[in-house]
């Protein structure tokens, strides 16, 4: 199953074709994607009955992020090993843990302002949670897990970095540089949701290339780890981290400029485009 | 202008008496706290038309948080010079910001259960937004403050130190470790919002003792610092930093016990009552 946020509406897919989920469902879910987190076993039981699977053509002009407001970002750093070595840090110890702030959160449709020189890409596999989870073991993880989608954790380097206490999570949330879509993808649909290749080309050249089994906390291992102390709410949102090639670390450094494009692609969900413009 | 939130519902002061919101204005404001920030200029009017002021009494047993469910929650790092200086980092260059997320808010009535050995206190004067607040002057950042009240930034020393990375939210991130309250004043009421005294007690033991002045960033430069970056959103909330004194700094360091009471108090607001209690 997968769903959309079409200009605030939920919808699915119906034999392939877009599904308005209020007016399909007299109410009972929807318009608003958000709230459909809280209803989550019902929604999917809601959807079998309907016979909602698969994909279809959307418009991506339209689309909204498919958690437009979460309660709770979870942002991972260096989760890859080639990314991480790619920076001073090294590898992780345990997952780095940040917030994006909820308010940078957009879909497919929007654009992303550039707000200074050095604005940068990373193509992220994204998770929504479905059901409330505290305390989760790996192995039970997945069942928490609403769906999976594609983000952009853009980051603004210069701010990121600032100061001698660098906490990475304000230069990663201005308006926009939480960019998700272009719909939300549930785990039955993938034959290995553990595995999925994962890219991202800057107008149209391939600068990020690797597979999830890259990750060094898997999905599983970030859902126990974050909920051993928070709990996570429906429609909260982990992005997983960005696999090597992100534009700081070439040599020289690379960064955004207003007229180019992303596409973030992963494999079984589909691709994001992502728009860049001036700063206002 | 006094407001708390009474067993979930929000409450005012008029005439030194706690009157609930919702009752005295006919369902226009609460029974939600939350939601009164979303409407904070004609509340504020609304409460000057009903003689809202000052005090009074109320049950601290029954009390939740004033801001109980922010959309975002700012914290700000070593923001006092001779709490910066008690450990490794040094004072910041520019504010050291990350989150608490929003799950861990509680209020007067709550217990916090202890989850790790090594958990410590942090007194915090808590600023809640009132008013949309985008790239915002410090000079014009008072009037897009709905109020202050005391907080905690209950902190687990070993996971928010953990691993090669640190990023300070996560072990301040367990249920009940943003306790708020008991109740927010609103900025009109205090003879000079940015010169409090601000202290805290460990079983009656004087442990942190201070005044705001000494804030190395303070109200006004954090909300011109935060909202360049990040749309700060009525009912957000930020916990400004501790001063000097925190137990992970003691010789021999020191941190909390169940059945220990801290007493966190702050000129013109009053004191926050914290009951530690043993993990589950």
């Amino acid at each position: 199953m997968r769903i959309s946020n079409v200009n605030g509406r939920l919808t699915t897919f119906v034999d392939g074709v877009t599904t308005d989920v209020a007016e399909l469902s007299n109410g009972q879910f929807g318009p608003d994607a958000q709230s459909v987190y809280a209803q989550w076993d019902e929604f999917v039981a809601w959807g079998r009955s309907v016979g909602a699977h698969g994909g279809g053509a959307v418009d991506q002009s339209l689309l909204d992020s498919p958690a437009p407001q979460p309660r709770q970002v979870f942002g991972i750093g260096l989760n890859y090993v080639a990314h991480a070595l790619e920076g001073p840090w090294g590898v992780p110890e345990v997952p780095a843990v940040f917030t994006k702030y909820p308010t940078c959160i957009v879909g497919a449709r929007h654009e992303v302002r550039i707000p200074a020189p050095t604005t940068d890409w990373e193509v992220e596999l994204v998770v929504v949670i479905g059901r409330d989870a505290h305390q989760v073991s790996a192995a039970d993880a997945w069942s928490h897990v609403a769906g999976l989608t594609i983000g952009q954790d853009i980051s603004e380097r210069t701010l990121q970095r600032a100061g001698n206490v660098p906490q990475f999570g304000l230069g990663k949330s201005y308006p926009g540089f939480g960019p998700m879509g272009p719909w939300l993808v549930t785990p039955d649909e993938f034959e290995n949701p553990d595995d999925l290749a994962i890219s991202c080309r800057l107008n149209g050249e391939l600068v990020q290339d690797s597979r999830t089994t890259d990750l060094v906390f898997s999905v599983s291992r970030l859902v126990e780890y974050l909920s051993a102390v928070v709990p996570l709410l429906p429609g909260d949102v982990i992005f997983t981290g960005t696999p090597s090639g992100v534009g700081a670390a070439r040599k020289p450094p690379r960064f955004l400029q207003p007229g180019e494009t992303l596409v973030s692609t992963i494999e079984g969900i589909g691709s994001l485009t992502t728009r860049l413009v001036a700063p206002r």
